[in-house]
């Protein structure tokens, strides 16, 4: 029985009913040309079922609930695929909104400890004759973003593909890696690599214990990075119960693209600024929109736009999202400049405390997570917004078109709403994952988002 | 805020994830004439939605994790109740079959204890256009019986009738609960009253402690009860996993009463060499069956069977069930056998060591659930059969023609299957819920039972 590493044994501990500690991707097809009625059910579950599963899709603790320091992995020679791949429908009428329903709940479920930490859901039943695919996996078996590749690398470029296998194959096809793209946003890195980098530091702080997560913290207010935008208390900064409300979006790469060149800010700036005005508008409608703006903590690439994207100059900032501001183009000038200010902090940070701080945001590994200490109450800043790079191109799973791939995140207490995107060829598919109770209705952001970007469109 | 009893408390502190503590029941309808496509959503979701909520199903723990003794009730004045009744669709190609597929998940996945503890799933896509209500209830709240009980009286007999309420509505209307039998199987009794009689002793001995149960335990043993049919290790003693299986049939009543007219025997003598039939060509598929035969316990009504239905005299026997017999005749004597001198023994019987016993079966409060002891090793009987009397004659929701309810239960450590039964008008119908490692491939079961029910018949 292998044993298992600080970090990863972490997320096992500090998982409850109340903080279910895996990440989801929900991955959207168009059914190849011809496909019959009994497509889902005859050609795409089979083929999701019918493989060879990899030695971490087979992995489990060994003892279900371990004390600190004493879980092991357990590898089980056989995998009941029958647990772990399900078929499901959406009810009547079949829109995305009862998908997104249905994903919810399996966002806001726990896996089976006793199997190994990850399901897949296959869902038919939508009106417009598209499947999808939900597929949860334990943070402890592997990080958002590498799940998010996981899934990326199962589909090939190529239509005529018939060889996909599934994420979770001992076999993926080669030749299927190049597909995902180097970094489509400047300024974004490639958050697995961060992580993998960044695991063994993060891995020995929990080991030291919460006081030096809590000194190393307060040398980050220190420096004045948390200063300048301040986060003001708001609902999505309080204890979050066990349910989830999961909602996504895809908007046209093309949209953002007009607004970065009109106003010569970043892709990313932009991506803020509608995030920032969805923000306001649903928490207005809350009468909740506190009087100063709300802060976002992103991760970023602090190396030069003209560099290669890669090694370790990569860190998190918090950036202003302008919520005080009623005119678009204001907010959008307020976020860029305030990433550009972040930006510049954030290279007189420590490697440390760089890694601290994108160790919060990669792994999902709260510091609130830890019993001594909470972001209740004085929140270092207000939500996460993440951005993983996807593919370039158009991507099929042997014939299926993927139309999107949209990441479920997790929400922490302090931190009840989580906005992951994934940009996609000429589309950015936006997912959103909130605490169903502290964040009510979280579908209004997708409309208000809508509406922040139609406005920011406006002034071009 | 309410306080709250320590049997209702012990239900939430033994609960884990290996252990979810609510109890199910999976109501079949078909809907009425005339009503078309949108039915399940328009009108049966719509009515199930919009009601006011009684006392007892807006009721939550006040503080999601509790220690011994200090749980309290917390009423909830506002009920989301789009988180509390949930559409779904079984997915193609629509039979029963997925439906349990369904069914298991929801019985396998905890209650989130940040709303009031009740969930229920309408179910459409079911290919012959019958709708499904699965509503668990947490054993907090509502012992399994009483769950049952609030399900069938929340149906009508009267098919014009349209002033049925949800079982969680305030004010169900009156004149229905006469529709609810007295007890139509001689020898079990109606265990929802047994189980508020046994309520403050059970509750008494809770609060004693672990070694109290030890020691009533060990005297029962010491009375000759357990001896005559000690159970022998078999699959379905071992620990539990998370996951679930639930599996449902009706059978039609004339065929059990054909088999007691010929044999001389009680229905419910039948009903258990079915299940011992059953089992025993279960067991024997997977190869573990034992040479000794199984033993069930299940709750009989101590009084004679011409005496009124009611009082204390109620308790639970241990039965053999005949496993290691193969011929269906000589299995049904050893049965009937066995309940005959259960029952005799069964007098001799304190009132509180029958209570114990009852206690264990109609509560689900398994001695297993308390720390220090474990069925796992010495099973003091294998399986635990259940039978809950159901309206006697045919019931209608609003219209929808009420087919069949099946019961969803508890498995425990030890007690990894756990099989129910409702008798309704003219059937038996069967739900047997089992623990997806412990007890693989349950499905079977109904088989085996229908194979043991004709192979009864055929010797009349």
């Amino acid at each position: 029985m292998p044993s298992m590493g600080p970090v990863d044994s972490g997320f096992l501990l500090i998982e409850s009913r109340e903080h279910p500690m895996h990440v989801g991707g929900l991955q959207l097809f168009s059914p190849p040309e011809g496909a019959g009625p009994g497509y889902a059910r005859e050609v795409l579950t089979d083929r999701l079922m019918n493989t060879e599963v990899s030695t971490r899709f087979r992995m489990r603790p060994a003892e279900p609930v371990g004390t600190l320091g004493n879980f092991r992995w357990h590898v089980d020679p056989v995998v009941d695929m029958d647990h772990h791949v399900r078929r499901s429908a959406v009810p009547s009428p079949g829109r995305l909104r009862e998908l997104f329903e249905l994903t919810s709940r399996w966002q806001g479920s726990l896996l089976d400890r006793h199997r190994p930490l990850w399901e897949a859901h296959v869902v038919e039943g939508l009106a417009d004759g598209r499947v999808a695919v939900f597929t949860k996996v334990h943070h402890a078996l592997v990080d958002g973003v590498s799940a998010l590749q996981l899934m990326q690398r199962s589909c090939s470029p190529d239509p005529d593909a018939r060889d996909c296998e599934a994420p979770w194959a001992l076999r993926s096809p080669t030749g299927h890696e190049r597909s995902v793209s180097n970094n489509p946003f400047p300024g974004v890195p490639l958050l697995s690599s961060v992580w993998r980098s960044g695991v063994d530091a993060v891995g020995e702080l929990v080991s030291i214990g919460p006081n030096a997560l809590k000194i190393a913290t307060r040398s980050l207010r220190d420096t004045g990075l948390v200063t300048p935008f301040d986060a003001p208390r708001t609902i999505l900064n309080e204890k979050v119960g066990g349910a989830r409300r999961f909602v996504a979006q895809s908007f046209g790469m093309d949209r953002f693209r007009v607004v970065c060149k009109t106003h010569d800010v970043s892709l990313n700036d932009v991506v803020l600024a509608v995030c920032g005005g969805g923000l306001r508008a649903y928490l207005q409608e809350l009468d909740a929109l506190p009087e100063r703006s709300l802060t976002a903590m992103c991760p970023v690439n602090l190396r030069d736009e003209s560099s290669e994207v890669g090694g370790n100059e990569i860190g998190a900032i918090i950036a202003g999202l302008g919520t005080d501001l009623a005119d678009p183009v204001d907010r959008l000038e307020a976020v860029h400049e305030s990433t550009v200010a972040a930006k510049q902090t954030m290279r007189e940070l420590s490697p440390l405390q760089i890694l601290l701080m994108s160790g919060f945001n990669i792994a999902g590994l709260g510091l609130s997570m830890l019993p001594t200490y909470d972001l209740v109450g004085r929140p270092p800043f207000n939500v996460i917004i993440s951005n993983v790079p996807g593919p370039r191109q158009q991507m099929y799973f042997n014939g299926a078109h993927l139309d999107g791939l949209f990441p479920a995140s997790i929400p922490l207490d302090g931190l009840a709403m989580n906005i992951t995107l994934v940009t996609y060829d000429d589309q950015v598919d936006f997912g959103i994952t909130a605490c169903r109770s502290s964040a009510p209705s979280v579908q209004r952001m997708i409309h208000h988002m809508e509406d922040a970007l139609a406005a920011l469109e406006a002034t071009c």
